[in-house]
């Protein structure tokens, strides 16, 4: 039932009908509440025919509960216009003794809000991690999200559903174990919204506060945060040519190790066998878990893709975690994890408890994507271009930069690192790119460890003309 | 790239080709990895051809490499069928050497899976707070989520978009201001994927480990749960005739209370203004935090709807919640909260850093529903429909059971409570009633407080004939 615009003095008044004069009644009602500040001063009133038409008495009613209110300054009554409520002193004195504080943070909520951020624009060129729009197969999928939202989903489309759509699972163990080499159970697989959700769980329910967690530097800052906001104590992993470098953390018993070995973020390199196998160890004799994000292995196209950690490992000792953020599209809310299966009862208790869950036509809708071979096609599609893409920033920036910067043609992915010649403050240089619009973060502020100067640049966007703009903007910037 | 089947047999060789005979490394490659226990026994192996192929050797090195295998009982080679990983004593010995424990819970996520819940089925029939699939707008939901997802968001689809999609706010604010009588701008509503989701937000950032919550009873155990995750101290209000009780409590000092006034759950009750009132009046002086779960009050019936709290509030003591799972359905992974303007940044940012996100096309096909007038159609249908099935229900439950039952006409949403006169296990006749198909919780599993005996039914399924069975299955069980 629609609430009318002035309901609330109605509704102030229609609970108390029992003892007294009906315009009496009225006027008590509105006056306490106006001297309680809870109705504004000014605010317009139901004119007295809507005020008795809602309240069921007679418009006289009204019209003495108004005059009595007139008569005390509370509400002024001009002719032809609605009685408003009144500004007078004695109303004022009311309200500020009302007037209530903004509900306080705890001290928990302080310090969740107060994680340190890099300095981004909130929509700039070339950003790191972010694949494009135009690219996103939007007329496909919309089909699809049409077909399967019509059908019926019987109890997953109520609450049993907690970790994910059978089908989805079904259909992505299959996927992940087909194009990286993960095995895994469908139940062992949790839908969540984002690769944070997945962090989180992990976070929460495999660490105490106060626990280790060792993450990649320079590295993806949402696993730092993730981390911290479980109140864990991040350690570097130092990155070098090889990916994460186990031995780097010397003998910081850790429980959770965050790596992307298929293609490091930020800087793309990728693990050697021998790196990983030592990782796998590292995590077996000391009881860690090692959170294996493999977030745009889809579309890697030089060498050969490695297979994920999960497949070689024991099963035990990895989580794997995916998103359809860069293959797709961030907005989908799409990602998963693959979580060894004695942890399966307790994290999809958690993510049940927190709501941790994702629309079950988006799941529907991947699975069928999955399943009709329309995402293999679409990775093979993006992969050609972003390899194009990759490819002319790269060689751009060596045009028009020459030997001040170093740039390694990338492997794969949506982004990659551009370092200096010599030394540089990269923040500085960064603040000035975003300046014209490209929000490239400086490597430094990746860095847990230690620090490490460059450009990280992502090159979904970069067409001709975006990539001589921005080698152009580059060489005045340092 | 796609891995292939025994891609992980070409990765083990494939980046150590620098030293040695090619037979010879790949003998040790193959033969470390198994006794590890990395690749299973009985384990088929690429053909020669194949690993040749894919190493890029030619066939006698890798038949050599076979033949070293072979011969220390590590593979076995039999004519016309691949080689098979060996099931020795010796191989078994070095697997059992790396068995890997399963990594343990920490203390925190042992506590995170431990929270009690109430013994209920996964499905079936006459669940409270549950709607009907076949109600679902489903083909008119299907062609405005292909519209929808056609479109291109910008910066929206990407990560920019951390509260809610803008046109999904604007739209629900002015709903909400309409139908709900909430005052709020549009930023200050988070869409989030659950009810679930809303709690933990508040319990996170407005209270600290050990505060105390204030939780209806009998009421929603997910606001217990939520609670209880966030190391919240949980203590009653009780619920009598006229909804939560504000005096019940005594001088506890909470920081958060939750309630349900336009419809509690899951006594049906309707908080009078006057306790309203005196629950506003409660948190302004004491600084806590009113959280109102208005979840079904889009289809209630009977009497005149109450304006929500929220908006007869300063504006700073309400948090307002809100989900489109009882009025649309729970698969759509679809709610709100209204959050007082200067929490939105905190809120806000928890949000984006626990993933607690909603996939943006099912945002955008809420925000047409609500538009076009839709979803306000769709509230009428199902609001006639209900309060028929919920009438059927009542009618047949006081035909079949008479006076051994009292059961109060519902005055909207998708459940009640059922009394039973004199004293009753309502346990033993919810586990009765389960045993039949029924998802009928009993009332005093959903009780903090004073424990009250009785049935949570679901009407949202209630045809004759189900009402039939249901009735005659109650009649029997006490």
């Amino acid at each position: 039932m629609e609430i009318s615009k002035n309901q609330f003095v109605a509704d102030l008044i229609a609970f108390d009908r029992n003892g007294g004069a009906l315009p009496e009644q009225i006027y008590h009602a509105v006056g306490d509440a106006v001297r309680a500040g809870r109705i504004p001063p000014e605010r317009a009133l139901p004119s007295s025919r809507t005020l008795a038409r809602e309240l069921g008495v007679s418009r006289n009613t009204v019209n003495a509960a108004y005059e009595l209110l007139r008569a005390d300054g509370i509400i002024s009554v001009r002719q032809g216009a609605a009685p408003r409520i009144g500004t007078g002193p004695e109303l004022e004195r009311g309200r500020a003794a009302l007037r209530v504080q903004p509900p306080h943070l705890s001290t928990r909520g302080e310090h969740l809000a107060k994680q340190r951020r890099h300095r981004m624009l909130d929509v700039g060129l070339l950003e790191p991690g972010a694949p494009v729009e135009d690219l996103f197969p939007a007329d496909e999928w919309a089909r699809c999200l049409r077909r399967v939202a019509r059908r019926q989903y019987g109890a997953e489309a109520m609450y049993a559903n907690v970790t994910g759509l059978e089908r989805l699972q079904v259909a992505l163990a299959g996927h992940l174990e087909r194009w990286r080499g993960v095995v895994a159970k469908p139940e062992q697989l949790l839908i969540v919204p984002s690769t944070q959700a997945s962090l989180t769980l992990a976070g929460l329910c495999l660490a105490d506060p106060g626990d280790t967690a060792l993450v990649e530097s320079p590295g993806y800052w949402g696993a730092r945060i993730a981390f911290a906001q479980t109140q864990l104590e991040v350690r570097a992993l130092e990155v070098d040519a090889d990916g994460a470098d186990p031995d780097s953390a010397g003998d910081v018993n850790a429980r959770l190790i965050y790596v992307t070995p298929s293609h490091q973020f930020p800087t793309g390199t990728r693990m050697p066998l021998t790196r990983r196998m030592a990782l796998l160890e590292r995590a077996r004799t000391s009881g860690a878990v090692i959170l294996e994000d493999d977030y745009d292995s889809a579309f890697l196209w030089r060498g050969r893709t490695i297979a994920a950690m999960q497949g070689i490992s024991a099963g035990a000792e990895v989580i794997y975690l995916g998103t359809a953020s860069k293959s797709l599209l961030p907005g989908l809310r799409l990602a998963y994890m693959v979580v060894p299966e004695p942890l399966v009862p307790a994290f999809s208790q958690v993510q049940r408890d927190m709501g941790l869950r994702v629309n079950i036509h988006a799941q529907a809708a991947l699975a069928e994507f999955i399943e009709s071979g329309a995402l293999t096609t679409h990775l093979r599609r993006i992969t050609r271009i972003y390899e194009a893409r990759g490819r002319l920033l790269i060689d751009t920036l060596r045009t028009v930069l020459g030997d001040r910067i170093e740039a390694d043609m990338p492997m794969g992915g949506v982004q990659t690192v551009i370092s200096f010649r010599g030394p540089v403050d990269d923040e500085a240089v960064s603040q000035r790119m975003q300046a014209t619009g490209f929000n490239t973060p400086a490597l430094s502020g990746y860095c847990i460890g230690k620090p490490r100067s460059g450009l990280i640049v992502g090159f979904a966007e970069a067409t001709p003309d975006i990539a001589q703009r921005f080698a152009r903007t580059l060489s005045t910037a340092f």
